[in-house]
């Protein structure tokens, strides 16, 4: 019985995944010769990802906040998608007080979004807590903060 | 006999899956300290990868479309690798038709890669399907692409 | 009986890390919106990253090397992370003998990072292996590197 149990729950946990995701791909792909393909299809209940910023290009930046507003406005994933933005490198000067932000970043907060600095980047770069806006958490390290999150299973968007 | 079942599926659906990377990376870190390291192994039967674009850059348009052919080529991946090109941003550029990229795009289709423009895109910059090949397909945003694929288990190439 | 286990199984290997996942993701969310969140928890027993290098560029070639410090240091991850730094492209620059980043690598291969180079690079920039640092291994290709990596469930950072 137990070798049953344990031959059911390793194919379970370790083929079915597989197969399911090997045959939607199978799908896509068909569907794509045949002029049907409209996108991926989102049939998990919950879906989360991490922004990665590191950049102080505005245009990167403004296209990054218009990115993560896209994501959340995406028909497919309205009303289940949670989203962290982390900053780090030169990507700090998203939440400096002296750059215009600010409204964009309550917005996004208002919808959910998790503003996250790396708290390496002010002790490499000697910017004070004082020099950004109260808004924002604080994590150890942004490279931590992307590995540990897909690990969790969260994807990941680096505009 | 409840308990045991949740047991040994626990465990296979979650443990199990930890263990076998933690030895696997073990054993390439073991294997490059001895000069005897010569990739990743590719034990699974499919593989799929999502391509981000979100340039114009002309470089960086040619060495996605490289990246892309070298991928499908890989002595590891040959025959089980399933691939998308998602366009977003100025990324489009890749798809006009007042752009030269038709042929590449055409070769690439002929051996199975999804090509996927972002509707968003063509939204905030007015631009109409008319301007782009025919031989694309449609996607209500780059960045829900993107976050779909990863959590279907996609790997993800930005380059 | 069979019905039981198959259930309990898929249920254990399909729906829990879901349900996981998510449960987490709301408690951060929440934690942010209360001011008291400080980064993901790390409580897995390992991680795995890899680290895509594609370009000359110094400052950026820094800033990756910078980078990888920095995840082996953030506290979370310290003692219970696997990094490999895979090259291609122009990347290939930072493993190059007329270049100066070599003490930084030995310090890093000391540390048990893995450091990769694409052979792809090296047959279409016609790039002999003598003119590259004896301390590293070869790779297929830099692309597949990471999309096996990432199917074999590391992180990704593309700095």
């Amino acid at each position: 019985m137990k070798n049953l149990v344990l031959t059911a729950a390793l194919a379970a946990g370790l083929a079915l995944p597989g197969l399911a995701q090997s045959s939607t791909a199978m799908t896509d792909q068909q569907a794509f010769q045949q002029g049907t393909f409209h996108g991926a299809t989102a049939d998990q209940a919950q879906y989360h990802v991490i922004y990665q910023l590191d950049s102080d290009d505005p245009k990167l930046i403004q296209q990054t906040l218009r990115n993560i507003g896209n994501a959340l406005e995406d028909t497919r994933l309205k009303g289940k998608l949670t989203v962290e933005l982390v900053a780090f490198g030169t990507g700090v000067a998203v939440f400096r007080k002296d750059q215009s932000y600010e409204p964009q970043l309550t917005a996004l907060k208002q919808k959910g979004v998790i503003l996250a600095q790396c708290l390496n980047t002010l002790k490499e770069k000697k910017i004070s807590k004082d020099e950004l806006l109260p808004l924002i958490a604080y994590v150890p390290s942004g490279n931590g903060e992307l590995i540990i999150r897909q690990a969790q299973g969260w994807s990941l968007v680096h505009p």
